[in-house]
């Protein structure tokens, strides 16, 4: 496995793969690698020859009030993991590789982002599409694979993808679970015992929807309620948001219908937790 | 010469060239080609082993008030030079065929878009950089040739490659002049045959600048006034900007010395006018 620090050591073995005509497939991460990104790493390796995870932690997407700091590193852990996996490269520049000290040249995007996470993280989604847009190129990925738990995400780098006509095809990933439901994420680390099992209010109120939808219960608003109500009760929790949206284009839906993203962000304590479901439409 | 009227089209030329190694040229242009456009394919051709030239009148880079509906467009003449020219693809597409209705996500520059045309043209660079990387996306360029007439366009979109780790390179292309020292542009096509004298006046204000910093003369007050004094006193001119500033930052500079650019806009009638020259280090 190839351990790339720099970008020009990353974008010269991916230029030769290229040469060569095989499919290079990039995971995106900020490291401290879960479940939930070796499921990635593994989607990966079955749509492309050659597997490249960056793990890098962006300080332009974390606002001034927010856990870059704080956020879990575990660099040889992360790195063991994915020689596990099979991963061809792992690319872990710092900040200042990525970054010129006058770097002046950002993505922005107008729709997508001002809604959900977007309204308490105005500069998020900026940040996170312009380090994507870099990786991208270093990387010279043919297909990218990124976890639906960041549904929001997930849209705004599809939008990004179309809008810019980047040939790179998006591969979503279905969330993983611990066994008691609650998304894996980094974050969870932060959670105390106590907290830990406050979190799974997320998931219930998740759940409460999903069977709301497969018994045919299309008004939104009793759903929303309940769904409050059930994080509400969960003493330690303070709501940011519960909404359904399209999950292509995040616009505000009246009703449940097939391809709605319900997502919810909560805080517990100081440790903000998002989750989501999108419905299918099996069951209608 | 292949025509191809959407980005399907040409980017799967494109793929296919990729497949087989061969390195690709592009030259992005508005059309209404003159002598500068065939000097950028020529430069091109000796660069790559594909040309591909993309004639696109960019709307999201005029402003409300500019010449978007006048802008001069030939496209039979524009083919059937790239045909002469050897150019192995042109990419002709409409606006509805660039951009999605609901497109939300563009680039933005925060520092070298605010000076000289950026003042008068808050929101130009920003439409240029967002077409122009979505030109190289489609066109997958491995290689692209910029005007130096354009020589702010020019310093923005070598810092979007920097910034964003385009694997494309930029070569810049000197400014071609009529026989009289005017640089070619497909707006001299709106000069009146008195305008069409008057608009020397920008190349005589120029030669003033390169003769005084051939001379030894650094000081730059008394330059820029004299290079005023030459525009002003030619009848039906009006003076957006004359500057000295690093052609590659694009800050202000203090004195004149090798590699400052010096620019200059003037509206001669209507039709406003560029022209530059970046001083070179051969003569202190």
């Amino acid at each position: 496995m190839f351990i790339a620090q720099t970008k020009a050591e990353l974008s010269s073995h991916a230029q030769a793969w290229q040469k060569e005509n095989l499919r290079i497939a990039l995971v995106p991460t900020m490291g401290s690698l879960h479940e939930g990104h070796l499921s990635l790493v593994r989607i990966a390796k079955k749509q492309a020859d050659k597997v490249i995870v960056s793990i890098f932690v962006n300080p332009t997407q974390f606002g001034p009030q927010e856990d870059l700091a704080a956020y879990p590193r575990n660099e040889a852990r992360d790195r063991s993991l994915c020689e596990q996996e099979g991963v061809d490269a792992v690319f872990l520049p710092t900040p200042a590789e990525m970054y010129a000290p006058d770097a002046s040249v950002t993505l922005m995007e107008s729709t997508l982002s001002k809604t959900l996470c977007g309204r308490t993280r105005p500069s998020h989604f900026q940040g996170v599409l312009t380090v994507v847009n870099k990786l991208f190129n270093i990387a010279r990925a043919d297909v990218a694979v990124f976890g639906m738990k960041d549904a929001q995400q997930l849209a705004i780098i599809r939008r990004m993808v179309r809008d810019l006509d980047m040939p790179v095809k998006i591969i979503p990933a279905p969330i993983v679970r611990e066994a008691d439901g609650l998304a894996m994420s980094s974050r969870n680390a932060y959670l105390t015992p106590e907290q830990r099992q406050q979190a799974l209010c997320l998931r219930r109120a998740l759940d409460f929807a999903e069977v709301a939808w497969v018994q045919g219960n299309t008004p939104l608003d009793p759903v929303i309620s309940k769904m409050r109500t059930l994080i509400e009760e969960t003493p330690g929790t303070e709501i940011d948001y519960i909404n359904a949206v399209d999950s292509d284009t995040l616009a505000p839906v009246s009703k449940l219908h097939a391809g709605v993203l319900i997502a919810v962000a909560v805080k517990i304590g100081h440790t903000r937790l998002i989750d989501n479901i999108v419905l299918s439409n099996t069951q209608h």
